[in-house]
């Protein structure tokens, strides 16, 4: 039967190991660095290391090296379905790369602009030296946070993201190209009275996604009459409130275009409590592709974006900019290709 | 338009500052900690730190006090329904207590029993100092990480899970009640052929939940042969392999028990594509009570577990033992309790 130390002290230190191998405590740390040292000495170091269950210090390789191999993500809400799905790659791929990932949280997004000080306790979290780098995935138009960090120096990418006018390296999709496409097809289906639940105005997910389905009807020569829409988060409720509204209309739409597969499910759930079949008496449309989207429930038909290669593209270019790797000037941008999957929520209108 | 710079520095220093304010370095430090300075000196120094947008660094801050306001989480899969529902809680309450929080991966949970050698990795990490203590959602009943963190004294907590014999602080759920309560609710509704999707018996919670539906089955004079049961990990897939077993005997169970909710979805969806229709053709229930439980097209009756409190309470146990506020033998160990919640899922066996 085992107790836990009170006092813990993880307490075998460098000077241990010197005493083992009797050497100097400053011998110690040359050897583990392999700095100017004997092939012999380090071995016989090593093994006093080994002996002892020495372990080094993070906070002493700190302060040599001035980094700390740790990168921070900063999102809204981890509980929603959406984030876990760049969590996760960003995790991995930094581990891969040798860094750690912290994660940082923001107040809820909202279409409420951002205020300084409603950022500010976020951004001395940031810029305290804990961090080498962050990845920011909530960014909104007016990018406090990225300008500060471009004032400070502090390496950033932006993920799914991006702000206008800040020029950092990035990982997106091509969002207004992946909603023409949903449009598109459901104007090829032959629906005419469409509706829409858009993302907040004041992200570029948001804007894009938009402009994309309001170019496509515009193209068709279809229109969007704005009680036919409803803005919100990028989160179920948002879809549960805007099917809500967008059902009241007489006649309802044949089919509502969703911001995001967080959105669209919302919906889904919500017209089903409305008694509504789909897609016989609505179709839906997601984006985003999350693993949810083709359970056999909801057989979402969506927009794929490829939330795992961004996220592991977004670790790399941040990576590669706090090792220094590329120019100051030089850099990327890279946008990912979306792709139309075709399942069932999205049928012909009711009658057709 | 603004560039990233090449060769980020964070620039200022408590050198800036000093000099700012006209004062020593030493003393920048000292009024930064109030300290053995005057209210005026302080006050200047704030005003010169102010000035040049200084942020203290953590390093420095670290080396100081010894520690590093952070703890680790332990998790297998991020991407998980799960996970994110006690890693958001941890978050925000651990941030209330002023420790950010890093998360750690392991490999994907399996009936395999763990050795060192997978383990030791993960263990190097846990102990290079670089985290003031950590919480544990995977120990397996082996349980070598948490032996190891008792005999090197980092500071731990169980959350959702515990080892037989380590005696350590730790929020769980009465996990063998729990499933109890979903077994004899689906004997009070008459089902007599019941099967089960057990989860990994290496580990408390796939053991307990086990223990409880037998316990209570025995009770009730029912037999569960071991063809009706199936084991795997707590995951979507395993729920969908499961049932596919389950759903081929003749005669198929009337009911299945699920380990968890995640394991419930999984069979709900297999059933549904294989054209059950639930709970007509045959009922299911599980264990967690996720917030997608109780989407509309779910509604899955389950057993209720407070993920958020348990997480919070984990979170305030492991603060409490790292910054010794309790003698080292005031073990902690929280015991919630579950509760069933009947949705739809779970209805009288077909014919009656």
């Amino acid at each position: 039967m085992v107790f836990i130390d009170g006092k813990p002290g993880l307490s075998v230190t460098s000077h241990d190991v010197a005493r083992r191998a009797g050497v100097s405590q400053s011998t110690v740390s040359r050897a583990l660095r392999n700095h100017r040292v004997s092939r012999a000495t380090r071995e016989r170091v090593l093994a006093a290391a080994d002996e002892l269950g020495y372990v080094p210090s993070e906070i002493g390789r700190s302060l040599v090296t001035q980094n700390t191999r740790t990168v921070g993500i900063v999102v809204t809400d981890l509980t929603s379905v959406f984030y876990p799905h760049i969590v996760a790659p960003l995790h991995d791929e930094l581990a891969a790369l040798g860094y750690r990932m912290v994660i940082f949280t923001e107040a809820v997004e909202s279409d409420s602009p951002a205020h300084e000080e409603t950022v500010k306790p976020l951004l001395e979290r940031l810029l305290d030296r804990s961090i080498d780098g962050v990845v920011l995935t909530t960014s909104k138009l007016d990018g406090i946070v990225p300008r500060t960090l471009v004032e400070r120096g502090l390496p950033f990418v932006f993920l799914t993201r991006h702000v206008d006018g800040v020029i950092a390296d990035g990982a997106v999709v091509d969002n207004s190209l992946g909603a023409s496409l949903a449009a598109s097809e459901a104007v090829r289906l032959g629906h005419t009275r469409i509706g829409a639940i858009f993302g907040p105005s004041d992200t570029s997910t948001g804007r894009d996604r938009e402009r994309g389905v309001r170019a496509a009807l515009t193209a068709a020569g279809i229109e969007l009459p704005v009680e036919r829409t409803f803005h919100g988060p990028f989160s179920v409720e948002a879809g549960e409130i805007g099917i809500a509204k967008l059902l009241e209309l007489s006649p309802a739409p044949t089919v509502v275009l969703c911001a995001s597969d967080t959105v669209a499910i919302g919906a889904y759930n919500a017209a089903l409590a409305a008694g509504r079949r789909i897609p016989e008496d609505i179709s839906l449309v997601g984006f985003d592709d999350l693993p949810i989207a083709c359970w056999e429930v909801f057989k979402l038909t969506t927009v794929h974006q490829p939330m795992e290669e961004m996220a592991r593209a977004a670790a790399g270019l941040l990576v590669e900019r706090i090792e220094g790797r590329r120019e100051a000037a030089d850099v990327r941008q890279v946008v990912f290709e979306p792709r139309l999957v075709v399942r069932r929520t999205l049928g012909h209108p009711p009658g057709q």
